[in-house]
Order: structure tokens, then C-alpha cells, then sequence
């Protein structure tokens, strides 16, 4: 068993998993609001030099998973590691926002895709370099991935 | 408290952080093997589609945090969530690694830059579509992190 604890939460304009954009792609200049425990301000120092950062959360809605599961980009049931739903044998969720301003323990984001209430448990800066890849295949997602944007969650990872 | 359960296993040339590369970046061509514990075998099918793919992990060496800490590629203290350092709030690890094949539940990576035993928690696809961003800026790292690629770990995060 591995224990971690939560760090703060992240506040979003979505109370409902039905109509939340299903990746930052489809949030674009949607406003969000992370808010840090008191006991982990400090480390925030030096974040606001990003223009973005990473979010490593909690899913906390819905439970259990399935090995297999009908993402919202297909119709096929994939493996669920080849996918990015919620509902996964570790519910840990990862979002790149843009990052407003930071004042005290409050971050400002943008492109937030996360549900209103979610359990924050790491920040990590966003450093392209580190990252981002070339020659990139995206397997059955393919020509797919271009509707992210206006792709919509709905019930299905209740 | 949050809790997750180790779903398999990272096998790199890395038994020690000193030497080690702090990013993939700076461990192209590395050779390494994740293990999936039989439970979720099923869960890898579709991803052998993926160019790359992004390994969420605990980093299992060293214990506690600062909240501020000294980056390998800074003389200076940063706050932790400005960093990558292992040693953090919640130690969780983060990898776009190369997919080279996968054999039942082992998945042979490249660039691989995690210690030889690292507990694996969640493979997700790597999109670049979800996770690029323009216009990035990246702090404190500023050009420091075009030498990624040639730095190595040392014993500070012991």
C-alpha cells in the first residue's frame, strides 16, 4: 500500500462530471483555483517564473475500474492504461494548466479540466524540454484527438 | 490519506541516484523494463499504439521533504513545487519514456531515468495534443535546462 496525503484542493466551475471538457485542450481560458494547505505554502516559491504547471490529483469520483473501458474519443473498449479515464486501478489524474498568479496559497489557472472539489496531491512545473516529444503516435486515438476540444465528458466514469 | 497500490515494477541500469540522469531528456537510448503485475495485464492492450507513454511512479528512495530545495540544475533554493525533486510532500514520479514493445507484462521502454525497482502506480497514454503548450515560459530554469541532457543526480536527494 502506498499513502500519500492530500496537499490542497482545486477548485473548478465543474460540480458534474456531464459537460466537463475531457482534457485542458477543451478548457481553453476556463478560470480555476488551487488552493495549497497552509502547511505547503513555502514550497510555491519560485512557481509564478512558469507559464505552466502540472497537477497531479486524485480522481475522486466514481470507483473501482475496469480493465477495459469505451473512452470518450472512441467506440472500441481499450485497455484502460491506453486511455486517460478516471476510473483506474490508481484514480491519479494529471492536468497541464496555465498558471495566472499565485498569492499566498492560491494559484490561479486557466484551462482547468478538473471537477470543483478535487483532491490536489503534487505541482510540478511544466518544462517543454523535459517532456514534450518527437515523432509522436498516438495509437487509436490517431485522427481522433483533434475533437478534444470540443469533446464533452458524460456519465459514463460515474 | 490517500491510498494507492503498487501495480507493477520499473527495471532500469540505475541502482544508485548518483550518475543518474535527473530527466529522460538526458537518457535517450537508456533501456528499460516495466513489470505489470498479472491483475492488470489486460489494461495494457491498445497501448502498444503509443509512440510514448507517461509512467507515474513512487520515488522510493530518501524519505521526508524540504520545501525548499536546491535543484541539480540551480545554486539556489527553490520551493519544492518549482522543482522535480524527488524528495516532496507526496514523492510521486513522473516519466514520458519511450514504448519500444510489449510482451504480455513487460513493456520494454527507452529513456528510461527512474531507479532500478521503482514502484509503478499508472501508465498513461502521452499526447502531445493534451500535454504541448506555446508559448511556455519556464522560470528559474531559464537556459539552465538545456543541460538536462548531460547533468547527473548526486547524493543530495538521499
Amino acid at each position: 500500500m502506498i499513502e500519500f496525503e492530500q496537499i490542497g484542493t482545486i477548485h473548478s466551475p465543474y460540480n458534474d462530471l456531464e459537460g466537463m471538457p475531457i482534457q485542458p485542450a477543451g478548457a481553453v481560458g476556463v478560470r480555476g483555483r488551487v488552493e495549497v494547505l497552509p502547511d505547503y505554502v513555502d514550497g510555491l516559491q519560485d512557481l509564478d517564473g512558469f507559464s505552466h504547471i502540472i497537477l497531479l490529483y486524485k480522481f475522486h469520483r466514481g470507483s473501482g475500474f475496469d480493465l477495459k473501458v469505451v473512452p470518450f474519443l472512441d467506440s472500441s473498449p481499450r485497455g484502460v492504461f491506453a486511455t486517460r479515464a478516471p476510473r483506474r486501478p490508481n484514480p491519479i489524474g494529471m492536468s497541464v494548466v496555465r498558471l495566472e498568479r499565485i498569492d499566498g496559497a492560491v494559484i490561479d489557472v486557466l484551462d482547468i479540466d478538473v471537477l470543483n472539489g478535487t483532491p490536489l496531491m503534487d505541482i510540478k512545473p511544466y518544462v517543454p524540454h523535459f517532456n514534450s516529444q518527437d515523432e509522436v503516435r498516438t495509437g487509436w486515438l490517431g485522427e481522433k484527438d483533434s475533437n478534444v476540444a470540443v469533446h464533452r465528458s458524460d456519465s459514463r466514469f460515474r
